[in-house]
């Protein structure tokens, strides 16, 4: 049947016949076509978790901030720039998989208005303002809370100082089903390595240390959270 | 004789026994440990220029902003993040150089603080105080400035409007050789493209304009400014 053949189009694997949602990279808000604010992510921690779904035999998208040139052999990718872009595209398809992993580090703020042409330097101090942007996470949980079939939300929280305390808070504001809690001040971790170290937390109140490679950590999580998916339709 | 021993570390070619200083790249300004201003710039003009002058004989040091994983190989890399630290860097080196070429997009201004630790979200607007940043070609034209050998000196000027008349300002302004002049919103020009289409102005009035790969222009941009390097010591 379709069913059937469909599934036929996945890889074999524990997360065969899964589709996987994921956002990687930062994000940039431009204050005029040649300044942005924007966040050091280089999108490695994201990619390798899709990488690692995508080896576990899920169909995997991955809604990606600027990031140069990446491997993108085997995923779905779909280039954003700002929030607000990226807020989109993910509440365009997370009604539709089984798993949301957002691990793109979202710009919290933004230019209020954004000048058509370079803004010529003058002498004097500049005042900027800034407004929030999307939270993209809270938005993607809203959309799907209360379904049926809900996927499995998983957020990562970077931070710098009170790292548990803060992401156990995201976590239960956010309806997560996980967080991947990371202090991007440690040594080996964070943004533009290829090593991280972290601590995941569920929404049973489980605590799980992970540190290894970006890959053995994605693996890792992706074993963590696997119980966390909707039961797959027979 | 040790001068003649010192050529000899060079390869032959146009510019053999030349100095070459050179910016690439963006410039990041952290408000926090995570969040920063900055812009597009990939590095690749700066660093097919940079090339392009070792491939004619010269030694080339390049001051690097962030801009990932490079081709590096045969260059000086000096790497840095911010602009003070490109203003630095370049301040050290600039008086020993036969030319400076200043690619960089360096950030025209940075927060007037900087936290300690990442900004906790809040939800009304934020104001930003943005101040000056050091004006790393201007400074480095006033370090060298009525000195007997003084170094040739070339500008970049993106720009999204008025691309010429901005430059040509910015060259007699800075005290210039000559300047490239780029409209970073023309297709197949600017920021992380492989290909440019300049306009190179010099100090005697010419306005020469380049187009193809950014290597090619970088070669043809050489052969423009290699008459204003000061007269090599016998």
């Amino acid at each position: 049947d379709i069913v059937a053949a469909a599934k036929g189009l996945f890889a074999p694997g524990p997360l065969a016949g899964r589709r996987v949602l994921l956002t990687a990279g930062p994000t940039r808000e431009y204050l005029d076509p040649v300044r942005f604010i924007s966040n050091p992510s280089t999108g490695k921690m994201g990619l390798a978790v899709a990488q690692a779904a995508r080896s576990l035999g899920a169909h995997v998208t991955v809604v990606l901030g600027p990031v140069g040139t990446v491997e993108r052999a085997g995923l779905d990718v779909v280039d954003v720039v700002g929030a607000e872009d990226m807020a989109r595209e993910v509440l365009a398809r997370v009604e539709d998989v089984d798993l949301f992993i957002a691990s793109a580090a979202v710009s919290d703020w933004k230019p209020q208005t954004r000048a058509a042409h370079k803004v010529k330097k003058t002498e004097g101090p500049e005042t900027l303002t800034l407004v929030r942007t999307p939270d993209v996470l809270a938005e993607a949980s809203r959309r799907v809370a209360g379904r049926e079939r809900r996927p499995a939300l998983v957020g990562f929280a970077a931070e710098t100082q009170r790292v548990v305390e803060y992401a156990r808070e995201k976590l239960q504001r956010k309806g997560l089903d996980a967080i991947v809690a990371n202090d991007v001040t440690a040594p080996g971790a964070g943004f533009g390595v290829d090593t991280n170290q972290v601590t995941v937390l569920t929404r049973d109140g489980g605590e799980h240390a992970l540190s290894g490679t970006k890959r053995e950590v994605a693996r890792a999580l992706l074993d963590l959270v696997r119980g966390y998916l909707p039961a797959q339709p027979q």
